[in-house]
């Protein structure tokens, strides 16, 4: 939770640096609301077990819960964070992060606008999170189901296996093209040539370039889908160069996205390499952060099929909490678990009822404080909590230093004590501790 | 959510300043897990449908799974808090706060320790969450299930109604002594004699003195139980009192709490008065904080029954947003639900380039920003966003200020227009909304 929590602070700082509220929704959703959104992994869809009332189930991500929500509550517009857990009946892999309960924090811009400015942010905001929080180089690989679409269009694809097609082009990170092929050919039924023609396209990556080559390209040109998805990339690279993130991002006609709902632009941002400390094993941790543009999702929960454009980003956080936590391992680095900045200690006998009176004290002054629940700890089990929980200082109380009006502050680290008046003992650990005023 | 944050926010830094560890459990269990432990309750629990493999219920308080948490990673020591929801087949009541998904904040520790000290601590942490939270004043009444259980002996109650007449004994916050007493002969078939004895005594409430006079009463001094439940209740308010709390709690003999697993001392805090803000209706929101000792319920999960004694607090957050929510509403008071600074706008057309590189500039320092997602919005339209959403800043950009190496910087309350050189417009907006460097 500790790892969790700080990765989380750095999600959740950068979502309102970019003006997002927060919202929330129930952990179940109508069994009726999830059915149709998810192609085959409905499958992996939780239900509750009829007890009367209505038939629900866990909600199997945030995005569907999102567009329900927009519709039900007739909102057109709206910037919204949401991080919860989600749940799949699926097969768990704990080393890779992979879970039947696990966490999204999920990103969207609702709303009617100009093209593209949502679609920038949201890239802007994926390379931000990635860059704080550390875990390596990334790159983020950009495509356009329009795009898509019209090359399956052009190349010879039937309307009707758009999707199949699409999905086995998704497998392209993973296996090679010519596993690929034999999928689309032998198991969809794909003429070969067609399944070539695909190949040429989606073998190819790059940046803005790649994007002016194919508004020529002789056949991508004459389909009108194409030609918008393409003239959109164009503008949506602009705006990420005036970012300054421009070498981030890679135009990749590979990257087509499993799930129906999205319909222009679409990302995905995958780990280039592991950070490579001393006996660490590289994980196969697969992206970390998606999403994409879909503008058709809130309509099919609206009576009148209103349409709501969206676009949004899920941040893979189970996975990078196991990334961040075996960085941790490798470094040895102990994670502190609490946030105490001084424990009350005696060194004598007899001495609870001060220790109650000074840590209440502390306590009421905004700082965080401990004391072992003993009647007479010993002085070297104190400072073993100290240094197995990471408090920083010991507030030491005796006799002597009761006559004398003081406390005896020690620095667990550096073993010094010095004597402190105990009305400047508080402002002396907030000095010593560097804790910001006025804030938790 | 903005008031659930600021609520949680209040709570969360209280559980840290006693130097707890947050921790997590998942939102379902084992069925088996729950059954047995919440008396008659129990068919208030959410099933899940039986899809394969284990059979499961979502969790109905945070208690057990703590409970059950300790056992499995056989942890006998640790001061956590959690903070999830929690799912009853209830019937809502909004105004009121009850739902079927609601949230629990919950505060514990466990372990063996010297007596009372831990105890002490939790209702020291209850008077600072709910003075904080400035809800209006409160009380916590405090008794011990040793005293009642001596009680019910020395009166005459047969040792296998125990539990029902507590039960009954717990209805009177809400309804008289004579609706009780009723239940008690006519329904639970006590005699009436000793339910007047009982009557005698639940009618008592009040501080350390009620305490030593129960310890002098001649039938209860001769009841073990009582007696080390009043001797710990003695020390405790010794605790108290050097906590600075001992005027906030009153030892009330009619509290009994519903919970079968209470072992020692329980608590439950109340609101003595609605905050009396014009035209606001007082809320029968009853409790908003409980909590107890429960000795026994680690060992009811261990294979070997090895005990871990705990004791905690509830906060009932539920019912404390929907006061603060009045509150607000009452006062007029609008609550932003997001923190962003200054809005990147500008009065003249074609300028989406520099406003986004701006804009841009002020993310990468970790000012919180936005922009309208327009091309070219109306200057009259950036500022009434600011108005509804709160936003306190404007930087302005025009081609004059473009030229001149500066940024117009708008107070949208005081509408004071000042221009800033742009390399110090990330120090002058710090400044004007007095963010703390080096936090979130």
């Amino acid at each position: 939770m500790a790892v969790r929590e700080k990765v989380f602070d750095v999600i959740i700082c950068c979502f309102k640096r970019h003006g997002a509220e927060v919202i929330d929704t129930p952990v179940f959703e109508l069994k009726e609301t999830l059915t149709g959104k998810y192609g085959e992994d409905s499958k992996l869809i939780y239900d509750l077990k009829d007890q009367g009332g209505e038939l629900l189930s866990l909600r199997y991500d945030l995005t569907v819960p999102f567009a329900r929500y927009l519709a039900m509550n007739k909102l057109t517009n709206i910037k919204r964070y949401h991080i919860a857990k989600v749940y799949r009946r699926d097969n768990p892999a704990m080393t890779r992060g992979r879970y039947r309960e696990f966490y999204q924090c999920d990103f969207d811009i609702a709303g009617q606008f100009d093209p593209m400015i949502p679609d920038a942010e949201c890239l802007k905001i994926m390379c931000e999170i990635l860059s704080s929080l550390q875990i390596g180089n990334f790159l983020v690989k950009v495509n356009d189901r329009r795009i898509l679409d019209g090359m399956f269009a052009v190349c010879g694809v039937p309307d009707s296996k758009f999707r199949t097609i699409c999905s086995s082009v998704d497998k392209l990170d993973k296996v090679s093209w010519e596993e690929v092929k034999n999928e689309m050919v032998g198991e969809k039924g794909l003429a070969p040539e067609v399944a070539d023609r695909i190949g040429d396209y989606v073998q190819q990556h790059g940046g803005v370039c790649l994007v002016e080559q194919l508004l020529q390209d002789p056949k991508l040109s004459q389909n009108k889908q194409a030609v918008e998805g393409l003239g959109d990339l164009k503008l949506l690279f602009e705006y990420l160069t005036l970012f300054g993130i421009d070498d981030k991002i890679s135009f990749d006609l590979s990257l087509a996205r499993g799930l129906d709902y999205y319909t222009g632009v679409i990302y995905e941002a995958v780990l280039l390499q592991m950070p490579t400390e001393a006996g660490e094993e590289p994980l196969g941790v697969g992206s970390v952060a998606a999403g994409g543009r879909y503008d058709g999702l809130v309509g099919m929960f609206d009576p009148k099929g209103r349409k709501v454009p969206c676009v949004g980003l899920s941040i893979g956080v189970e996975r990078i909490f196991s990334i961040v936590e075996q960085r941790l391992e490798a470094l040895e680095e102990k994670v502190r678990t609490t946030e105490t900045q001084v424990l009350v200690a005696s060194a004598q006998k007899k001495l609870l009822e001060e220790r109650l009176k000074l840590v209440s004290e502390l306590w009421d002054a905004g700082i965080k404080a401990e004391l072992l629940y003993k009647k007479n700890p010993k002085l070297l089990n104190q400072l073993q909590y100290c240094e197995e929980t990471g408090i920083p200082l010991v507030a030491i109380i005796g006799e002597q230093e009761l006559k004398d009006g003081v406390i005896k502050l020690r620095s667990v680290a550096s073993r010094e004590e010095v004597d402190v008046r105990r009305e400047d003992l508080v402002e002396e650990i907030r000095r010593r501790t560097n804790q910001p005023l006025y804030v938790c």
